[in-house]
Parts: structure tokens; sequence; C-alpha cells
């Protein structure tokens, strides 16, 4: 491997963290989580999200400032419509993360108790 | 339905809420996630997790603080070290918060599929 790449890969690994911390952060808020729901079910666009919501046009835009900066909502304007929709691969990531955890956990658990099983059978 | 079940049920769905906002809040951190992923492997003290992470252990019994008031972390003394572990039910909350979304928007792009064949074939 020479340092070119090296550097590169490490600069994916920074990239990588600094995405999902912005990711996790946008996510910590519950007005951006209910955003977030909505997309989920289909591109809506700003006024469309304000309105069931019930939060003002500038609440909603700034929320969204939040999720575009972190790559979880992108949106396009045609005319004066914004309309917002899901951007999946940062959902992804963020789940990939969180599902590696429980799983290394549980393997774990299953190892223990395997031990114990071949433990009591020996 | 009494008054009194329905106040329960918007008290645990406003609870959760707010544990999810805790969970997300606390993993938005590099070196809280780094302590999560050590202690998706097993148990630690303090000192194992201070010493891979080169953090102090100000540093962080500080992180634990937080990761322990999301209940994303728990941590018992004996003697003079405090082990800590993983509880993994708020990891679950915040998997399936994650997976929901993801599924819900992947159902949505499936549906939209079929109707273009459907559209394709009549």
């Amino acid at each position: 491997m020479t340092v070119g790449q090296a550097a590169g890969i490490l600069k994916d690994m920074l990239n990588q963290g600094t995405d999902l911390d912005r990711a996790f952060h946008a996510l910590a808020d519950p007005s951006r989580r209910l955003i977030v729901e909505r997309l989920a079910r289909g591109p809506a666009s700003v006024s469309e999200l304000a309105q069931p919501l019930a939060m003002s046009l500038s609440a909603v835009m700034q929320h969204l400032q939040v999720l575009e900066a972190c790559s979880l909502v992108a949106s396009e304007k045609a005319g004066r419509v914004r309309t917002c929709r899901i951007e999946p691969e940062t959902l992804r990531q963020v789940e990939h993360w969180v599902t590696r955890q429980r799983t290394t956990w549980e393997r774990r658990l299953d190892r223990l108790g395997d031990g114990m099983l071949s433990e009591h059978s020996d």
C-alpha cells in the first residue's frame, strides 16, 4: 500500500466518522425524526411537511438544512416548490453501525451460552 | 380506554421520544461510539476502556455518564473496580427506529416498481 492509498483510506474513515456524527446528531431531535418518518413514506414539499407536523415553514427549513448537511435528506426546487426526499445511504450507514454493535453483543452472549452448555456436558 | 390508560400510553410515547433523543445524542460523539463498540465485545473496566482508546480516565468517566443516562451502558462497582457493560434494549430501540424508516422507504420504492410493471403489462 502506498502512502497516498493509506492516506485515502484514513480520510474515508475520518469522513465516515464525521458523517455518522452528523447523522446521529440530526436524528437526536424529535422534530427532525418526524420529518424523516414523513419522508420515508414519500417525497413532500416544505409546506406538506410543515402542516401535519404543526411547524412553521422557517422551523421546517432549519431542520431540513441540518438533515441535508448530513445527507439524510435531499431537496430540489422546481418553480416555487421545493420537494424533499430521503437519501437512503446515510440512513443505511446509521443502521449498519447500530446493527453491528447489537449483533456483536448477541454473538458474544451466544458463545457464552455455548461455553456453559459444553461445560455441563463435559 | 380510560383517561388514565390514555395518559399512561401518552407518557410512554413521550418517554420513548426522550430516550431516543438522548440515545441519538449520545451516539453522535465518536469517542462514545468507540466505547459502545468496545463494550459490544464484552464488559470492561474504566481503565480497560481508557487505555486502547487513548483517553484519560476522567474523559471516559464523562462519556460513560452520558451513555448511562440514556441506558446504553450500565456499570457496577465491586471494590475499587467499576465494570461497564452494554444495555441492549436502548440499542435495539435505536435500531428499530432506523430500520423502520429504511424499510418504509424501500417498500414504497417496491410498490412504485410494481405499479410501473403493471402499467407496462396493461
